[in-house]
C-alpha cells in the first residue's frame, strides 16, 4: 500500500510576470534566452501549457487579463480603466460610482500649456484644496492624487452615467475640452455638466494656490487644472472571499493591478521603500512579502512588472536581464509547502512591436497533485508541449481551486 | 542593441486545401502519404496545430467553415446555401433578398422525367427568356444560370420570407412539388405563392422554346422547368474591409466559395481558361493568380478544390496525387515577403466515408513573429504536436490579425 504525504495543497500563490512573453527574434525570446534555473525547476516539477488570457487573438490589457486570471470575466466586469485606477490610487470605490483618471495640467490664458504640469510632484496640498473647495450639489466628489502628476476622480451619487467624453485636449495649445454626453440620457447630460463644473472649479481653486505661486516664481508650470478622462462606472464585482472562500492578498507596484486586486476584494499589502532597501531589490522585497503573506492569507497574487517595461522599450537584453533577476528573487518560492504555485504572464509584450500582443502566454502549475509533464524549461516556446495544452485565463482559477479541493461537484 | 528584420508582416495569404484531411487507412492518410516538400517546409518554419473549423464534432460544410475561417460566425451569418450560391453565380445579392439554388429539369405531361434536363449546357437563352417573361407584381425576380444544369434565383422586395419548402420532388416520375409556407406568417405564404407562380411561368415560357424544340428533335430531354430549393434570406454580412481594414480578394473555382468571398466583400479574381493553359494546370494558375493578387490586396483567400472531390469519390490514391500536384504548385508561396501564410483545410473529407467529417484539420501559420515549433511535416496526423495546439476556425483571423499588428487592445 502506498502512503501519501501532502496530497492536497491548501494555499495558492499566483505569480504574474507582467508582459514577460514575446515573439522569437532569431529563434529566441527573452524568456528562452534568460537563465532561469528556479523557474525551470518549477516547470520541470509542474504541469505546463500555453494560455490565452482573454481569448485567442484578443490583445489583452493588464487590467482585463488580471481580471480573467482571478476568475472574473472581463467582458462582464471591465468598464474602463478609470474605476481600477481610482481603486489603485486608494479611493474606496463603490459599485455605481463614476471614476476617472486625471492629470494635473497647466492652463494659462485659457489654453493648456503643459498636459503634465511639468511633471509636478507636490500635489498633496493641491489635492486637499480640491477636496475642500470643489462642490457640486447632490453629488459626492472624491479626488485623490497619485504618483507624479497623476490623480483620480470619483463622482458618487444617483443619476450619473459614464457615457461622456474626456476633457483632455490630448495636445498642448488647446483649451480644456468641454465634457459632452455621448447619448441623450438625462444621466449622461447631468454627469457631463458636473464634470465641466469640476473642471472649472479646479482652475478657480488652484490658480493662485501658494504651491502654484511658488512654482511660477521658480519658472515652473503651475499645477492649476486637471484633465479628466477614461470615465467608467465602477462595476459591482463579487468579493473574492465570497466567491472562493479564500482570504486573498495582492502584492504589486502598479496602481492598475493594485486597483484590480482591491476591487476584487484582495487585501493590498504595500511595500515600503525600507523593505526594498533591505532585500536589495524591489522584486526581491515583493517576493518576500508575498511568501510571508501566505502565513496569513490563502491566496496571494504577486505581480512582477519589469519585463513588461523592457518590452514596451523594445529592449531584448533588458528583458533578459529582468527575467534573470526575477528568477533569482523567486528562489524562495521553491520551498513553499502546501501551496499551489502558478507562474504565468498576463499578456505578451514583444520587443518587436513594443506593445501588448495576443500571443499566448506560458503557464505552469506546481504543487501537490499536478500531473507533472515532460517540460523542463519555463518559456513561451516550449510551454505548449506540456500537459495543460492550451487553456484560457478564465480556466485558471477553476483548475487551481480543484487542485486544492475547493470545487463543487456538478452532478452526482 | 538588437536589430530586427521584417518583424511584422503586412499581408495575409489564406490557403484552403478543400477537404484535404482524412482519417487514417492502415496508419496513413492521403496527406501523410503524399510527398509535399513545399508544404512541409512551410510547416517546419511555421507554427502548427489542429483546428475545429466550427466546433469539435460539428461536421462543417464548405460554406460554414469558410465563413468561420474569415472570422464570420456561421451561427450568425449562415442562412442556407441559396444566398451563397446565388452570389457565387454572379447575382449581386442584397441583405433581405430570398435566394435559391435551382436545377433546370425536364417536365413531360406534368411529371419530372429528368431532374437535370440531361445535364443541359445551353441554358444561356433559357435564362434570357425567363428573365424577360417571368413576372410577379411587387417583387423583383432575378434568375441566373450557372455551370451545366445549375442556376440561382433571387426574389427581392418587401414582405418575403425564407420559411418555405422546396419544389424539387427529389426523384423522377413525380410532378414538381407545390411550395408551401412552413409557418403561418403572411410573408411565408406570399413567398410560397410567388415561387409557385415562378415555377409555373417558367414551364409556360420554356416548353416551346427553340432550344427545347431542337433538343427534343435530337432526342434530348428539354430544359423546360426549374426545380427551386435551399431558400435562404441573404444575411447582412459586415464588409471585410470595414471589419478588418484589409483589402481582400478571393481566388477560387467553386461557386459556393466565390459566393462566400463576394458576400463578405472580397474581390473575386476569376481565372481564364487561357491562364490555366499557360500554367499547365488549374491549381498552378490559381496559385499564380493569388500570389500576384498580393501586389494589390492585403488579404487573399485561395481555395484549392481537388482533394475534396477525391475524398467524395473515396479515392485514396487520387487524393495523394492531388496533394502532390498542389504542393508543387505552391512552391512560389515559399518566396512571399512580408506575408503571413496560412495553410489549412475547411473540413476533412475521409475517403472511408466519402463525405465531410468533423475530424479536426491541420493548420500552419508561417511568417514574421510566429513561434516556430518542432513540427516538420504538414499533415493531420502530426499537426497536433505543434505550438498552436487545438484552435477553432473563428480563432484564426484574430490570431493572424494580431501577427500583423491590427488587433486593438482590450483594456489598458
Amino acid at each position: 500500500m502506498s502512503t501519501f504525504t501532502s496530497t492536497v495543497a491548501k494555499k495558492i500563490m499566483l505569480i504574474v510576470l507582467d508582459g514577460a512573453s514575446d515573439r522569437p527574434v532569431d529563434g529566441a525570446t527573452p524568456m528562452s534566452r534568460a537563465k532561469t534555473p528556479n523557474l525551470d525547476r518549477l516547470a520541470a516539477e509542474g504541469i505546463n501549457g500555453i494560455m490565452d488570457t482573454i481569448s485567442p487573438g484578443v490583445r489583452p490589457g493588464s487590467d482585463t487579463s488580471h481580471l480573467a486570471l482571478l476568475g472574473y470575466d472581463p467582458y462582464e466586469y471591465y468598464t474602463g480603466r478609470g474605476p481600477f485606477e481610482a481603486a489603485g490610487v486608494g479611493i474606496e470605490v463603490k459599485g455605481g460610482d463614476i471614476a476617472f483618471r486625471c492629470n494635473f495640467a497647466t492652463v494659462e490664458d485659457g489654453v493648456v500649456t503643459d498636459r503634465r504640469a511639468g511633471r509636478i510632484k507636490e500635489t498633496d496640498e493641491l489635492e486637499k484644496t480640491i477636496s475642500e473647495k470643489v462642490k457640486v450639489p447632490g453629488v459626492e466628489i472624491i479626488f485623490k492624487r497619485s504618483t507624479g502628476h497623476r490623480a483620480a476622480l470619483v463622482l458618487r451619487g444617483k443619476g450619473l452615467s459614464a457615457d461622456i467624453t474626456d476633457t483632455d485636449p490630448k495636445k498642448e495649445g488647446s483649451p480644456i475640452k468641454e465634457c459632452h454626453a455621448t447619448n441623450d440620457s438625462p444621466e449622461a447630460k447631468r454627469t457631463a455638466e458636473i464634470v465641466n463644473s469640476v473642471s472649472k472649479q479646479v482652475v478657480e481653486a488652484l490658480d493662485s494656490h501658494p504651491i502654484n505661486v511658488e512654482r511660477r516664481k521658480n519658472g515652473l508650470p503651475a499645477g492649476n487644472s486637471i484633465l479628466i478622462r477614461g470615465a467608467g462606472m465602477v462595476p459591482h464585482i463579487p468579493d473574492f472571499y465570497d466567491r472562493y472562500h479564500l482570504k486573498g492578498a495582492v502584492v504589486a507596484a502598479a496602481g492598475l493591478i493594485i486597483g484590480i486586486g482591491k476591487m476584487c476584494g484582495l487585501e493590498y499589502l504595500p511595500l515600503s521603500g525600507e523593505e526594498a532597501k533591505v532585500e536589495g531589490s524591489q522584486v526581491a522585497a515583493k517576493v518576500k512579502k508575498a511568501v510571508k503573506a501566505l502565513d496569513t492569507h490563502d491566496f496571494v497574487l504577486l505581480n512582477i512588472k519589469g519585463a513588461d517595461e523592457a518590452g514596451h522599450d523594445g529592449d531584448f537584453e533588458k528583458k533578459v536581464a529582468y527575467m534573470e533577476s526575477a528568477d533569482k528573487a523567486l528562489k524562495s518560492v521553491l520551498d513553499l509547502k502546501d501551496t499551489i504555485v502558478i507562474v504565468t504572464v498576463d499578456h505578451s509584450t514583444p520587443v518587436s512591436i513594443k506593445d501588448h500582443s495576443a500571443d499566448p502566454v506560458p503557464v505552469l502549475i506546481n504543487g501537490a497533485g499536478v500531473r507533472v509533464d515532460d517540460v523542463t524549461q519555463y518559456n513561451e516556446l516550449v510551454a505548449y508541449k506540456g500537459g495543460l495544452c492550451r487553456i484560457k485565463g478564465m480556466d485558471l482559477m477553476p483548475i487551481v481551486l480543484d487542485l486544492i479541493n475547493l470545487t463543487k461537484k456538478f452532478g452526482a
